[in-house]
């Protein structure tokens, strides 16, 4: 337990989502409330914004703009794709970051990210220890992917699930119009976690969710999935899948990187797996359309969750509460108290238990045919989905928050 | 003039919209009010429910559910893709329509459709006239390719320009957020007329616009495409690309039907347009991004602009008293009073005049580098996309409209 005094550095990395500006929203506007913080300044690009001292002056900003962070998707302060060594190997970013912290008399610090930002979290708070420097180091989740350990859910899952249900039951109308057989295939991300694309079976609820899910937790065979869509087909006419970006064969390729499939310039197709199951579907003499969502899907503020708004709003503010209560070297984790009604609370977990592990989705919430997500999956992801959010809007159009970026540098 | 009393037909054909269901819910409700329609029936899959007598009792559904029909995208009541032929070479589905009119006393018919749809509409109206059985047949019109003349625009175009600008705005958030040089290229639906790829350019109001912009109208060089993008990445590091599935090379051959471009089966690449282009920017040695937004352009109601909804349901609602009114082979279409304050009224417009044209946007409202819509269109466009329509939400997910579907048929 360190209670201490002086200035707070947040930063944001990784892939973007709807609402990581929510989470870091919420760390700041705490910040600036609170006595034992002196200052607080947001790093650009990461860690690279420590590194560089390219800092912006949050105290500069206007509340309400602030606010709107939780309307405005992407990373404000942007991201970076840079990975810190282990510093029992090469310790010359840490010792710059602790430089930069004693000169700016950093006293807590704050990344907001996934699974390699909370490794980074976790480097840098065992290096200040080590050093000696009183500094509290609390990581904020983000990702779509919903793949970290430790915590009941991610910030960002939510909304993209949100996004993934609407638009698939929407595409569902969309194809039924027609008298003749259509098949639609979804392309959702997700490498090895099949959270997203499990969401797809969400709009099943209220009567459109997907025919078939194929997600990386099932091996995948192409005979079997030809098979599936033609019993679709035959009962249903029409037939709309949701397929993982992810999904490997049972000798762990993945069948996006088939690379008999790449084009004429030996890029693998565009749209990697819904691509290839077109063709395949079309070979089968059905009409198909492929969508893939692209990064739509991490992006579409305009179809956020108004639940995973707030806690990611309340996991940056806790982070604040727990840094400035002495915590250091956690993660701020959601753990459900209760489905119905559905509650959660925020606990700070050790930063050691959560770097580079990944959660998949249990196999016993998938069923027995493997295409299909059982009632225990509907039960866990429901209440991420529930409420919209307002939004500010200008001229019919979403407006963002407009930060004026006022740079702050110690010479 | 014809002051009629019997049954009211309704159908819809062509492509699905966001909104198509709204004209429909107008007609059906502002027909159930009427003295003069003594039944209200929606025929399935367009003209093919006439000819097959394969109709719906409007009257057994709930208000509520038809008012539903507002926020509900796609075509409730399916549609076809069958043309009828000139009832000078071939009158047999005529004769066929015009027995099934007799047979369930139609004297008003709606046809709620697109360009097709409208000449189908003029067809009939003539057939029946040269027959001298007295029925007013009213075309709605529905596209969102916003092709039609006579209208100032078409009901939904104003939902999908919202949902392509608002996707555009979020997309270009996501973008910006690595230090690094990144492209990304959104395909959007339009063969010939480049309305919907103009909308990209709406977000610019609020600071979020396309860097490019090419539509079907300006003839496309793939030189100065690549100019154009290295000169805006040089400038701005990210290009964000919207660009018309419909773009063509100056001999007058579409930019996706590029035959070298074909993959390993033979198949046109996914994606057409804009799978070609981001090989041709990969190339260049940018990253890119390439996103086709298919149908989703057509159906995200959860993104549609109220005034499309309120205006395409009174479209349909104005149908029906111009036919109640005794005016016969005509189309709804509408009228601009005055932009500011934007206001626009219902007309009859000949049928015979919009039948088998096409509106593309003026060459003047776009700028001379051929890649940028200049004010003439924000003037013209801004005002179809202002406002967000309240929905019924069911768990987070939106609640469509719950149909009876009670068949009816007189033997």
């Amino acid at each position: 337990m360190k209670n201490l005094k002086g200035r707070a550095v947040f930063a944001q990395s990784g892939g973007p989502t709807t609402v990581i500006n929510a989470s870091i929203a919420g760390g700041l506007i705490e910040a600036l409330g609170q006595d034992s913080v002196t200052g607080v300044l947001c790093a650009l690009n990461g860690i690279k914004g420590v590194l560089t001292e390219n800092f912006v002056d949050i105290e500069k900003e206007e509340l309400d703009e602030l606010y709107a962070l939780k309307n405005t998707p992407a990373s404000a302060f942007g991201s970076v794709r840079y990975k810190l060594k282990d510093f029992e190997k090469d310790d010359a970013d840490y010792r710059r970051i602790l430089e930069v912290f004693k000169k700016y008399d950093v006293r807590f610090f704050f990344y907001n990210g996934g699974n390699d930002s909370m490794d980074t979290c976790d480097k840098i708070s065992r290096f200040m220890e080590k050093e000696g420097y009183p500094v509290n180091v609390i990581g904020i989740p983000k990702t779509i992917d919903n793949d970290l350990v430790g915590t009941d859910h991610c910030p960002g899952y939510g909304s993209a699930a949100k996004y993934i249900a609407t638009t698939l039951a929407e595409a569902r109308l969309d194809a039924v119009i027609y008298e003749s057989p259509l098949v639609i295939i979804l392309e959702i991300m997700g490498r090895n976690a099949g959270w997203l694309t499990a969401s797809a079976s969400l709009s099943q609820v209220t009567g459109y969710g997907a025919d078939l899910i194929y997600l990386p937790e099932v091996p995948f065979s192409m005979d079997k999935f030809c098979s599936d869509v033609k019993a679709v087909v035959e009962k249903n006419r029409i037939c709309v899948i949701a397929v993982s970006e992810g999904i490997k064969y049972a000798d762990g390729k993945y069948v996006g990187e088939d690379a008999s499939q790449t084009d004429v310039f030996g890029h693998s197709s565009l749209g990697g797996v819904c691509g290839i199951l077109k063709n395949t579907v079309k070979s089968m003499g059905f009409k198909c359309k492929a969508i893939e969502l692209n990064i739509l899907q991490r992006c579409a503020a305009h179809c956020a969750s108004k639940t995973d708004i707030e806690e990611s709003f309340e996991s940056g503010r806790q982070a604040v509460i727990h840094a400035v209560n002495g915590e250091t070297d956690k993660m701020i984790a959601f753990k459900r108290i209760s489905n119905n009604p559905y509650k959660i609370e925020c606990v700070g977990l050790d930063l050691s238990k959560i770097a580079n592990a990944e959660k998949t989705v249990p196999l016993e919430w998938i069923t027995p045919d493997g295409a299909h997500l059982n009632e225990n999956f509907t039960k866990y992801a429901l209440p991420l989905i529930q409420g919209e959010p307002e939004r500010r809007m200008e001229n019919g159009l979403p407006s963002f928050a407009k930060l004026k970026m006022v740079k702050f540098k110690i010479d």
